[in-house]
């Protein structure tokens, strides 16, 4: 099972009237932790563009279980769902600092695009990057 | 059944590397839609805080199916799922300008709490408005 | 002198922890703005980026004057400075529904890139438009 | 004269259709370099609402030198103008990683207010631990 974990620290721009982070941000916290996911994999998202492929969303989903508040450090947690076939599906927990509180769940799933944006496969070096960190762990 | 439509213009600010509208910002336009729901029911939530409560969301979803772009006039289409018990929950459409096109589809449930933050059953107020809403329609 | 109007109702992902609009919100407001103004001259910022050229920011600026607030209606009115030479600037005013409060007063400074991201002279096409309008005014 | 640092990793959320950093990020990049500095004087700004004070933006400026993209890995440095009377006010830098390359520079000034909104001298309490980290640097 492949898993990462990225902090962040939630800024006043991130909050809203009620005093809680506004859910839209949860799905930058989700992006943060997936991007860090591919890191860890050693490859990049930046180089998955570069090599000219795209992973745009085709499903995103989150449950709000406990309020997030400024200044808050979130402990984003992502996990590969390699059960997912033609795109890559990602879960994520939002927890507070020390990983014992979860404040959200969630999930997002992508597709793979080519330059011209048409649907396409995953690329051969994404899968043997996956098969390799998976044989890692 | 209750629906309503507001229109929005997509600005640079929403878009992203691709060439496309961020996910993030559907979870924006979700809440202009139901902004304006309330606001076509004759109770802004404006109001609804006003007297003492918030609608903190539980869960949101959003189902991405065509890709949405820099100055695209997009329709944002809200309906009340009345079957939905303690608390309200909403489904969108995200449309093209001219309605035909769907974008994006997604709801989002929403649980109320009393200025304590505290869980509480949905306020008369806001139960009266709907009904008279629904009936009216 | 060349000058639009467009409204924007400000929703709860624009607010923050103390009740009011996130500073960095009016810089969106500040782009849609101008975003406007070009539509009115008859050409679309969308139209400059199709015949290949960019207009990123160089300088901006923002003075806040008294709190935007959850569900205001704002008036945002654009400004060209013909006087700038080199690039574009707007100048911008936040203000109320009614336009009588001043909420905010800004500026923005533009350089002209093409697709190559080089610094170019503003392209005749767009100095003819605005010409054109000022003509019309 | 006081100064401190913090890094953050561009995400896609943050760019736009041009390729680069979106023009409104920077004001949130400015809030995470003064929100650092008051951590490292040991008192957050969190702490300053617990004790009921607010700082309201009254100005900001943003001076865009050379284009952040995806993934960049920046540094955000902020630095505290003692020359401010009245408030406060915080100069910034947008660097690379290295800290060699200099993207943006900024300023922003501050009030004081207090629960009711009013404005207020800026409270002895904050006054004191900008002299005590100014006396120790």
């Amino acid at each position: 099972m492949l898993k990462s974990r990225v902090i962040y620290r939630v800024i006043y721009g991130d909050t809203d009237n009620m005093g809680y982070a506004y859910n839209a941000n949860y799905l930058r916290w989700f992006e943060m932790g997936r991007g860090e996911m591919f890191r860890n994999m050693g490859l990049t998202y930046k180089d998955i563009e570069a090599r000219g492929y795209y992973m745009p969303l085709s499903h995103i989903e989150c449950k709000f279980l406990s309020p997030v508040k400024y200044d808050d450090l979130l402990t984003i947690e992502t996990t590969l769902d390699t059960s997912f076939k033609g795109g890559m599906k990602f879960s994520y927990r939002i927890l507070d600092e020390d990983g014992n509180i979860v404040r959200a769940t969630g999930s997002s799933k992508h597709a793979f695009v080519d330059k011209n944006r048409k649907i396409v496969r995953p690329p051969v070096f994404v899968v043997d990057v996956i098969k390799k960190s998976l044989a890692g762990n």
